[in-house]
């Protein structure tokens, strides 16, 4: 047997002959992401515990090889490309939930459950778990906390890590170990915190335990329809000044109503200039009067038409519109490049002005929608790659946006990760001496730097560790046997 | 010159004469903190800037002196305390607010500032700091940083690390960075997060973005008087699992109520059982609707009274006893040992029957004062220190109470952090592997051990750096010079 064979015979000797990938054809699923990139790995494993994650970790620690843990492959900025070969740990086998404690609403669930699922599992004590990016009915909670994910109700309840207590990890020796606890709080170093939203470089996350909350007594969606972006910027503005928090604050321009109108046919004006979906929960006599404050202060910017969601139903229709409309917007262009800065709140009229210059000058139509109560942009740059120099300039109107979000004092990534996309724009934020002090930071969990080597960190960086793991990826580790 | 005349003169010269501490009868005023412990530095240097912090750094650092960085000397696990000698770097004249935010509700703050000062400052602006420590308006938002201390109001509001965005830090090379951002969001590893509440043993924090919050519309404080610790216990568990999330859900038995009421004259009736201290703050329709629903679950333990705070004297008044109650204690006993552990919320009460047990046990009286909302214990071990033996008959029952709560699930530590006091305790809670995972951070930040060494990792623990770092601290830091 050739290298090759063995290493699959070795992962099947693991996992067993039917959840090892490896014929080029099965491959080809496991070759991209919800990212541009591509490449195509050695071999997929698909784990069931985690004893077989740690005897693969091990395996593949000692043929370096390098290791690339996966979800659902929902992510945005390909971190889970295997873009130096190497092994792809799939985790999806793993989707169970170990426990449920409703008295302290906390659940212990594997990484390979999908987002939606636990909130379904837990609905019926009136529980649920608060982040919800776009893409939870997919997306799994083990890449949620790799990536740190937002969603839109992370306006008032905070992103993953703000929702995880502990979790049981396998570090780079295949070693295993329990970062966090139960408790709210854990002395010594918060060693969960640095490896939630790490993007699978210093460990591959095996159990999570995450916080749930009480579902609220009451919750209202209301759809404020604006002639202008700029008064839908200036009402949530207004919005936060007033200090109301609301559950979520969305906001989409006049390309995503119309996709997501199309797509969805919940109620959008196709008209309009730009919506606010704001939602406001807890119980029923906040919730309305503070419906009432956000009406009255959007009432100030010329709305279109102010509207509250009657039933379940209508508020479900006006949600999936808002959670697909980046789907929806396949019928203006064949590609889209989706972009995901931060403003500080009070900017977020000057950045949408500069995103529109950045349209104009290059002649790419680019749909914004934003979770506006945070700042966090994601302009969608819609292309055609079959046009020659059409993916060029996407690419670099990304960048030209990502510089904006930089220069108006936001960063370089609200809740997609940097991945392999971002990695050239990290020196926009950081400097060589910032990007050192992480850097420093992956031999103390990941010595020879197998995990999902050549991500978050420019491969040419000025920087030690940089150096040393771009020269093991030119060098030391296999990327093909 | 002797070398200690060297290292004064070369102090004196970063900072001025004025600001250099080493006469012995002065440097006993930095002998001890909020703890047990005490030793005398070689000197206590007084910077009023990140720039001659960083100066005294390299120079501490050329002559391998320790370095212990303090606040208030607040502390409550002698953080704080020149165990090995070496200089103190007292960081009480950088109290200057830079900025306030109002927009986007935020302060950037030095770290010797008063935590109350912050609060107080940015009240005009309708604003307020949310974690509010009982030694407020004493301790520094530095010294709150490095032990990532709570407070009655950080249940709803969340710990000192949910309120911090960013910090400016000094490394133990003398070098200046920033981490995090004045965004939610900061992608790349999370340095913010390691760094707070790693108790000045990976960096000295010289600027702090803080996250203000909108001052509530309402707040109704409740008291709700019990016959019996275990009724006040069992209502804390109706509460929360009501989907109820006060402000602040403290709980005091009986010889706290009565040595506060002493002290304070605020009404608490001295043959309460406990009593529970329950703030409610939002809307005011909210705060009404809880509060009624608190009432109703405290009336079904059987209360002696329940009354509401009437006007702000009042409810001011109730919260002056409460967090004055530790000191009030000293009219029972000259000394006390003040614990600190967590356990699950609905392991409360067989928490404290225990904690009753142990202080039959060993004869020894404990004063209990519980952020019950959180799980989190305070038994306050009244002793003499006059008496023979009783010093060690509270150390041995503070390590019971610890062990407790670690047993019951809980952990070492809610609030205090680690310091020089639990160290030893640190394996009841965490394996050599997990000690090491953490110890392995060290290198990342510290590679010479010069801050703060000693505290937190117990000095004998089997893992690889903490043997190299005492190794240092025996033979490699010069402890004296």
């Amino acid at each position: 047997m050739n290298t090759r064979e063995t290493l699959i015979y070795n992962l099947q000797s693991i996992v067993g002959n039917k959840y090892v990938v490896y014929e080029p054809e099965d491959l080809i699923v496991f070759e991209y992401d919800g990212s541009v990139d591509k490449a195509i790995p050695l071999a997929v494993v698909l784990p069931n515990s985690t004893e077989e994650v740690s005897r693969i970790v091990q395996l593949c620690k000692r043929q370096r090889l390098p290791i690339i843990p996966r979800g659902a492959g929902t992510g945005l900025s390909g971190g889970s490309i295997a873009e130096q070969g190497g092994v792809v740990i799939a985790l999806t086998r793993m989707t169970k939930i170990l426990e449920i404690d409703t008295q302290n609403q906390l659940a212990i669930v594997e990484p390979g459950l999908v987002n939606i699922d636990l909130s379904n599992a837990v609905s019926k004590h009136g529980l649920y778990y608060a982040p919800d990016p776009s893409s939870q009915k997919t997306c799994t909670i083990g890449g949620n906390v790799a990536e740190n994910s937002g969603g839109p109700h992370c306006l008032a309840y905070g992103v993953t890590t703000n929702h995880i207590l502990g979790m049981e990890v396998v570090y780079s020796d295949g070693s295993i170990q329990w970062v966090g606890s139960p408790s709210r709080e854990s002395p010594g170093y918060d060693l969960r915190g640095i490896l939630i939203g790490s993007e699978g470089t210093l460990a591959i996350v095996t159990k999570i335990i995450v916080r749930l909350l009480k579902k609220p007594e009451s919750t209202k969606t209301l759809l404020a329809v604006f002639k202008e972006v700029d008064h839908a910027s200036a009402a949530v503005s207004g919005i936060i000044s007033e200090g109301i928090v609301p559950a979520a604050l969305e906001m989409m321009d006049q390309l995503c109503v119309q996709a997501a109108e199309q797509a969805v046919h919940a109620g959008y004006p196709p008209d309009a200039g730009a919506v606010l979906l704001v939602e406001l929960d807890g119980l029923k006599e906040t919730v309305t009067e503070e419906a009432e404050e956000v009406e009255d202060i959007c009432r100030k910017y010329e709305p279109i038409e102010i509207r509250v969601a009657t039933d379940e139903l209508e508020r479900e229709k006006l949600w999936t519109a808002r959670k697909g409309v980046i789907g929806a917007l396949g019928r203006f262009a064949p590609n889209y490049l989706l972009a995901d800065g931060t403003v500080p709140r009070t900017k977020l009229v000057e950045a949408l002005t500069k995103v529109r210059e950045i349209s104009k000058r290059h002649g790419l139509l680019i749909a914004n929608v934003l979770h506006a109560g945070d700042g966090n942009l994601h302009p969608c740059v819609l292309f055609d790659e079959r046009k020659p120099g059409d993916v060029e300039k996407a690419l670099t109107v990304g960048g030209e946006i990502l510089k904006t979000c930089v220069g108006l004092g936001g960063v370089l990534s609200g809740e997609h990760g940097i991945g392999l996309e971002k990695q050239e724009y990290m020196p926009l934020m950081f400097s060589a001496e910032d990007m050192e002090a992480m850097g420093k930071l992956k031999p103390a969990f990941s010595s020879e730097g197998i995990f999902n080597p050549g991500k978050i960190f420019p491969t040419g960086a000025p920087c030690a560790d940089m150096k040393s793991s771009s020269a093991i990826a030119r060098t030391g580790v296999n990327t093909y046997i």
